[in-house]
């Protein structure tokens, strides 16, 4: 067996508490190269006539990528601690993998040779709120959304949707119209709201924050926010913020102090200012998000700047019962300040979500003291470059999932927030090059993937758009322009979500991924049920054998209603261009 | 090239900031694989046309161990922030490595290829105080150093040495006997002392606490302890304690407490019980360390709990100043915990040397927010195995020592503890199978690595033992019993460690690795300088020729203080069994 192929480090995605009970252990070998890992394991003070008593047990292959094998199996160690280490045998080897490296067979002179999980600590185990992953999220950009009071518009506010978006024109969208608009959300099945930035900004996008502490007048005030949340929470939506720590805007009072008094400044050390006289021009002499002069960046290491976010994030939390904060540029501000944040929001409310904007691996944010998930980018890169953009392959697509997988603990994986696009990139019906169909399925995917999914404001009725402002359009009210065959392919994609616990199961397993005809199949699992679905992913028909593994079964096809019962485990399937089908046994 | 061999994962051993400026960068490679790597780096947000501009930077082999090459490079990102990834080169093959996988050449249509170290956040930064890397110590079991006051002693106290130690027998060491024999230390040169535990207990060894804001009568009392402390800082001497929070002794009022009232017990949330009535035999129905029933498990998750050690922890640095704490079974207590206990005693003093207790990999404490260092036993095993027990030729040995290196971050490593044995093991001599030349070759090597070496009392004396009990003898006060010439010996290297900055300079080489021999060469570097120590760990006289690379240089050996000048790059060298020679190019 290659031995430079095989991987296991505890205390991230290959050992993790699952729960206060269970500890979950991965190992990664090359691809079909081991045939059977089983895991030696025992307490680690277990000690009979001076050797340690260890057992055994089978893992199982949870998936592949382009060059690995995973292996996976759950334990319960009866007194939460576990030394461990990996058997693992093909038709030409065995070998034994511990922390101190390979061995003929299992070494029983020292444990110190083996990996451990010292205690399950309930403290340390990840665990976001339970309500997380059954959520679907609707992502709303307000100023474009629903314009509910015109008396609250900024000046030189445009007709709704008379003319396209630019970086700085303004359309007078708001609360009140969001208020307005609940039914149609309630009617999609969403039960999320995700809200970029609401606090009072300067720009349209509202990200270059002036006051963390008040709602942008443009939007309504704190009445109406309240209103809005309690709306929402009486029609089982929850609300989550966007937090723009790492930087505020221009106009923040505390930065144009700073320009004003110089090193005078009583604000001096809210910034990281690098020389005197801070200047904007021709580059930021201050360190800012990216290159931006307008975007200072906070010094969130000083405990009055730390006070004054921490402040924001228990007082919208406390005063709104807001259910979620997503946090922006969340990778730049600094660990420390994002372990009190979570422990200062939580106090005020246990189970919010606490979101990252982070477009990397990022597991140390998800170690259980920092983030409730991240923004699943390598889901949404893996599934666009599929569905919507052709630049991969059946067999590329499954390895890039299978990856995205693996990189994180399952309990990380059950409340990813997993999206297609957002108000930073084209709209998805437009990357699918205007091809509904191709969209569809997209969707057939994503809603049946694990984590919590989120719609980007208007792509349920076919929206359109290139990269910012062209993806900021106004939401289409009007419903002869709206496409509802769209809408009515979500909603009932989402009532199958909600009904059928297989769609937010995280054991995913690609039974076929076809690069001739570019379809796929996998099944989903719980405890109860399998789900199986048949994916084409092309433009032609097709007639393809599908291992349904059902023969005999009384078995759904989930999308139609229709029963079937196959007379053999392997059955032939039409699938019409960008078709699928979703089969499960009935209940 | 073997790809399932590379290996890089950011903010851990492979990427971290070794400083406000400095980013430090790792790869590693299947072994004698790659010729040449290349870091391709550029900050994350600059783009030029429409393209990443990035650059490359060489990096260095900084090591090997059984299957892999290890690649390093430090860099200063000018904003603090970094986009990278890797261009690998062999005669055969060119490849790019980056975190969405492998690539042919430079792909620049999307930096979200890349790996990121976001942001250089100083507060992240891992940064242990500055005097440990400088400290060596000397590890005190206080019961058996010395009776310097025999007021103080335990009833049916047994006179100094007259027998052999048994697990429950005293013979009254106590800190008055401290104070009389600093001499001892300051003529040895070692400049920290680590005590075993010093808190009221039931035990002659006192990790059973009782009180944990008491000292132990039969040590002396806390105006002792004061003087004790005040003793050593005047001789330049820090003075570390050994804070067992993970279990408490079975004496601890809160425990008893707990037997007595059971369910009724105002504590009974102190522990992890499972069930009433609370039994301690034959095998107790709580949490214990292994299954030692007098040492329950403290539940530091309990905020009552949790400010009672914290505030033992912060106690003993504000009343008495210590300079370290040593976490007794540090893994299986909370990392939350453990991050206020640092907040916790950090606010007090803030360069206190956290220390913990790991005896395996232990790279989730070792992130800037919980300990400065662990104990470094699979240092000790490596260093053990090959000169003290040669179960392990000259290429495993190096093999394992790059290993540890590599497993941790360079500043890590500066501050690792590294002991040869202690009052768990048995005694280093011992270990040696008596042979005082292995064990002076042994103190060569453990005094010439990075860190900081520890010294368990008597050692340097030639004190011997099997496992505890045999280890914990009563140091041996006659200076005829004792072992000057070994003492004279380690007394030497200390002298040149402190003398030359290379021997603690975390950047070690190893040159020559021979297993018919069982000879080492390697090479230690500073800034300014360049060590090179040759080893030979066998009971013959060998004639070697040693790659010094210093021909017409003024070279002296710092043993003898002699100086020569190479006629040549290889010189010929004969070394007896277990000698050892050091050069350097005289300053």
């Amino acid at each position: 067996m290659l031995k430079e192929a095989i991987y296991h480090r505890p205390k991230n995605n290959y050992a993790y508490a699952y729960d206060e009970s269970t500890l979950h252990i991965r190992l990664r070998t090359k691809k079909d190269d081991a045939e059977s890992v089983s895991l030696i394991h025992g307490d680690p003070y277990d000690w009979g006539d001076g050797s340690w008593n260890y057992d055994t047990k089978q893992m199982s292959k949870s998936g592949s990528d382009e060059l690995f094998d995973y292996w996976f199996v759950e334990i319960e160690p009866k007194f939460r601690r576990l030394r461990y280490g990996f058997e693992l045998k093909n038709k030409k080897d065995v070998l034994v993998y511990t922390e101190k490296g390979f061995y003929k067979s299992i070494p029983n002179d020292d444990t110190a040779y083996f990996f451990t999980f010292p205690f399950i600590n309930k403290i340390d185990i990840f665990e976001a709120p339970s309500w997380v992953k059954d959520t679907v999220w609707y992502q709303i950009f307000p100023e474009r959304f629903a314009n509910g009071d015109t008396k609250n518009d900024p000046p030189g506010t445009l007709e709704w949707g008379s003319t396209d978006p630019t970086p700085t024109n303004f359309f007078g969208g708001d609360f009140e119209g969001v208020i307005q608009h609940i039914d149609h959300l309630v009617d999609l099945g969403i039960t999320g709201i995700y809200f970029t930035p609401i606090f009072k900004a300067y720009s349209n996008h509202k990200y270059d924050t002036i006051d963390y502490m008040e709602i942008d007048p443009q939007f309504g005030d704190k009445e109406t926010f309240k209103r809005l949340v309690e709306a929402c929470h009486k029609n089982g939506i929850k609300v989550m913020l966007d937090a723009v720590f790492n930087h505020s805007g221009y106009y923040f009072p505390q930065f144009q102090d700073v320009l004003e008094n110089q090193e005078k400044s009583k604000f001096k050390d809210w910034f990281h200012l690098k020389e005197f006289p801070v200047v904007t021009e021709p580059k930021p002499n201050y360190d800012a998000f990216a290159f931006v002069s307008a975007m200072p960046k906070l010094n969130t290491e000083n405990p009055e700047v730390k006070d004054y976010l921490l402040e924001v994030g228990r007082y919208w939390v406390r005063e709104f019962n807001i259910d979620g904060w997503r946090l922006d540029v969340a990778n730049e501000v600094d660990h420390q300040f994002w372990r009190e944040f979570r422990k200062a929001v939580k106090e005020i409310k246990q189970d919010v979500y606490i979101l990252g904007e982070i477009w990397h691996d990022s597991m140390p944010w998800l170690q259980g003291d920092q983030f409730d998930a991240v923004m699943n980018y390598p889901f949404t890169t893996g599934a666009v470059n599929f569905f919507a953009k052709d630049t991969i392959n059946a067999v590329e697509f499954k390895n890039i999932i299978s990856n995205v997988m693996h990189s994180y603990p399952n309990n990380v994986n059950e409340v990813a927030f997993n999206l297609l696009d957002s108000h930073d990139t084209p709209r998805i019906l437009t990357i699918c090059n205007d091809n509904k169909e191709k969209l569809k399925l997209l969707y057939v995917f994503q809603l049946s993937f694990t984590g919590t999914p989120c719609i980007y404001y208007g792509d349920e009725i076919g929206m359109t758009g290139g990269p910012d402002p062209g993806c900021r359009k106004c939401m289409e009210w009007n419903t002869d322009a709206q496409d509802r065959d769209l809408f009515e392919h979500i909603k009932k994609l989402l009532q199958l979500r909600k009904e059928n616990s297989t769609f937010t199961a995280n054991d995913i397993n690609f039974i076929v991924s076809d690069t001739t005809t570019n379809h796929i199949v996998y099944t989903k699992k719980d405890r109860d049920h399998e789900t199986i679905f048949i994916l084409n992913n092309s433009d032609k028909d097709i007639e393809v054998e599908v291992p349904l593994y059902m023969k005999g079964k009384n078995v759904i096809d989930l999308w139609t209603g229709e029963l079937f019962t196959p007379n053999s485990d392997v059955i032939k399937q039409h699938l019409s261009p960008y078709g699928f089908k979703i089969f499960q046994v009935a209940k």
